[in-house]
């Protein structure tokens, strides 16, 4: 009982942060604009989240495991946007250039 | 030594989602403005930082005990910045109407 307690405390802690993320990720799919986002922030969010799941994996937490996942999917598809993005970009300029 | 690598990987996941949250709260406290940041966002994701605090007490995980604790001052020091701002906001309002 008392573990389950924890893993609720924890779930519902993952479920904020997560919610609380969500409008980010949101508002860049609406716009596929992440040019205000940069790929250092990215970069060091992400390799900071991989930590935490593997982190979560060594001392078996789901929450932190489960949570983190999300989060990583998250801001997997903001990279994607922001590369395609920076390729749309790239061949604009190479149009205008030729 | 096993256990203690955990804490490691644990600990540099703290650090990198701190380092990455940091510029947001650089650059609040430097504008001094939170205008474009929700108390829904703020409301949220302290709470969840909260849980998370909780959490990690209850399961004794040191990164995320520690991790929690520094974001939530700086997540308190953004929501401060935003409560003082709103106050000079109304202040300047009442001065106009009067």
């Amino acid at each position: 009982m008392y573990a389950f307690t924890t893993e609720i405390i924890g779930a519902l802690a993952g479920v904020l942060t997560t919610i609380a993320f969500l409008p980010q990720v949101l508002r860049t799919w609406q716009t596929r604009s992440a040019g205000d986002i940069s790929f250092a922030w990215l970069g060091t969010f992400v390799a900071g989240l991989m930590l935490w799941f593997i982190y979560g994996v060594l001392i078996v937490s789901w929450p932190v495991i489960v949570a983190n996942s999300v989060t990583i999917a998250l801001v997997l598809t903001i990279l994607g946007l922001k590369i395609s993005e920076h390729r749309g970009l790239a061949r604009a300029q190479v149009k205008e250039v030729g």
